[in-house]
């Protein structure tokens, strides 16, 4: 019988700025990939969420981003596989350290926007990635992008992986995102986005915006936890996959 | 019979900025404390700095600093205990993540700059890095300023701790250093240096500024790996103590 | 007959993270204190801020602060007059940039956080501020804590200021604030607010918290941007003065 | 009669980390372009770089850079055209500040490595940088690759611009320079270079790694100022021009 792993971007606050909605959102995901500091986190902020998450009981994944704050690490850097490796294992490490004093474990690693989006299609940068997550503990889980390189990296490398699909974005035939860029990328309804996430738990598919089924491999379902609907959005997609049945429950390493 | 760990703080290089003489000294030394990217150093240096270490056959410690790139950690800011907690805590996580990606392990902690002066004076900050040191592994070392309150947290938690003194810096009667602000804080002569350090070494003790013997407890000798004569001097004190039938060796933890 | 400027620091988003009680509070002031980039504010924000400014035909200065952004330049670093200067100059030709790109002029500059508070009490430190303002543009008003060395700094410079009050602290006999670490610090009762302030308007004068009138140089309020009842206490305060006669409106350089 | 302006990237020191050329290469210069604080510089190094280029009557330009400290501003990163001018304009404020506390007058702008190379094949990022430039002071002249989109960008905005050419580079049929990817990107030697920038001075031409005779708009001849052969290199390029009667001098804006 299906169940789904609902994860969410957490800890993205940074110093005096802070991120409201992450302790209402806990209560409505089973993991929350936690920001390690150079897209967004910082120390304060690392332990705050990691101490939330125990509270929770919510898996924790390290969330490694590009060093870039001020563009929220959404913008594409030209680096090497080698600086991939190092800025991962970096970024994980310092997150570690705030599971271990904790006293709970590090479960998975989801590289955050243009690293996550780069590594995607870019298989030697998705290697990168999952050689820095062996290396530090080789029973953590890489999370990526359904289809993706970062999950043909971690095949490769021996590492569990898991496929991550999306609630309120669209998918093109070949069972891609659309782009951002494209109007119709987004999906706004919470009702079409709650059917698209049953029928991905479900049947493993999603119709297409050119309304073809399309297999995809769910193992994680992505929700955000930004805009001033998340957290409503998030108890929507919660009930409905409760209401059907479906348990939410953490992949496990 | 006595011996001696020699420790240099090393990896305090930065992207296009090298520190030239790290490759020369490790032969002099028996441990390093490498920056872990706040006050200096990056995630590749930190690569390349823990590998260097393992060739070299040094031990390996965190370096953890206030985050003042542009004042590399000498300046002091007004840190809440739960803070330097935090700070170090994410620096040594990061750089432990380099030294388990070597197969290696960690061995020692020595605060940087700032942070180990404020901490010398202050017990609350000292505690707090004891405890950041105490939650991520109960086994590192806690190199301090000799007799400071650093080495007093050390031992309230329960830790291990190094008293570290100086081949270069004269000393007052109460056995703190020379304040650098004073005309007479560096000892520049080598041969100076190296009767401070073999008398500190055989009799745990240093003639003061003001010709007073005084005690102090000699576990860690610090070499500073900047300046121009650095690599020289580091050879003269490696000699001087070699030559002397005592032996150099990181302390184990 | 007397008349009030009311300055609010402005620009301190960065990156993703926004100041969304900005545009709403511009209505309400006649003086903005622009972030630069140090301890919040990036070139973007800065551009849209200087917009804002003019839309709202309200004063534009510079805000400058230490290069502390986890800390939002509120934690006392030990910085020297000379980096003082340095970095206060740095941060006004920045932002000078933005202004004369919008064909406007900048009309004063406020040291932020920790570099405001520093330099209060410390003559050097206000001295080097005052230098900067003078080198880029002596016609330059600066805003300091009323009867601060900031004020002193200016007069000795030759630059005009403004001695700022606060609506929402507590005085001492002294006429200084009280300290925030005291629970009587904070004015949190609107009314109690809007009556010291037409007191320092038009009499020039506060009650402290012993209840002793105390004289102060009320040139410019300070309102905070920050906190959810920001917006509604900047309105009560302008209603307040402009129900009272009292003409809100920029110092003029 | 044929003159020319030799240019050198100036005041890339950092904190802590020093670039002791700098002092020696004055004297071979006719024009610096001084690092901003994105790239590299802060704001104390741009005083002293500031001095030193009055000291030596040297034309003083702005040499922004992308804000990637790390990667010494040599990493491409996807910014917008809004991006780019929002940076360029911040940093040429913050320099134009230490120039007018100089007394003196800022002279030209040259972006700085992946800005500088993004902008010479993207015609909208060297729009931006142009109107940055513009909007601060019209009178600025823009530095770019010879026959680049900045070149063209320059021309369009209606700015004065430089085309600049390489001594120690090599150049491709078309013009362009060789990717440095390439083993034969690289004129090490010494003779070469001078033969190649006295053909460039003289003719406005450079031979190609194909043999054949390629004209370019030789405004500004780039010497580069790391590398221990810097200064020696510096010195052979000055002598060999002035040997040969072109009299070195800063374009004048």
């Amino acid at each position: 019988m299906a169940n789904i792993d609902i994860n969410c971007d957490m800890g993205e606050a940074f110093g005096n700025y802070s991120m409201p909605n992450d302790a209402l959102l806990f209560k409505y995901i089973s993991s929350a990939n936690i920001a390690c500091g150079f897209h967004a986190g910082d120390a304060g902020v690392m332990q705050d969420t990691v101490a939330l998450a125990v509270q929770n009981n919510v898996a924790i994944g390290a969330h490694p981003g590009l060093q870039d704050l001020q563009g929220f690490g959404r913008r594409e850097m030209k680096i090497t596989p080698g600086e991939a490796y190092q800025i991962t294992l970096y970024q994980i490490g310092a997150l570690a350290a705030f599971v271990k004093a904790a006293n709970t474990k590090l479960n998975h690693v989801k590289p955050h926007g243009a690293l996550y989006n780069m590594a995607a299609k870019d298989l030697k940068l998705a290697q990168a990635i999952a050689d820095a997550i062996y290396d530090i503990d080789p029973d953590l889980i890489l999370y990526g992008l359904a289809g993706s390189e970062l999950i043909n990296a971690a095949t490769n490398k021996g590492l569990k992986s898991a496929g991550e699909v999306f609630a309120d974005r669209t998918y093109q035939d070949d069972g891609s995102l659309t782009p951002r860029s494209q109007t119709n990328a987004l999906i706004t309804n919470e009702n079409a986005a709650a059917a698209q996430v049953l029928m991905m738990v479900n049947k493993q598919q999603v119709i297409s915006v050119n309304q073809k089924i399309v297999s995809l491999n769910a193992d994680t379902l992505c929700i955000h936890g930004d805009g001033e609907h998340a957290v409503a959005f998030a108890k929507t997609i919660h009930h409905t996959l409760t209401n059907n049945g479906i348990p939410i429950k953490a992949l496990s390493n």
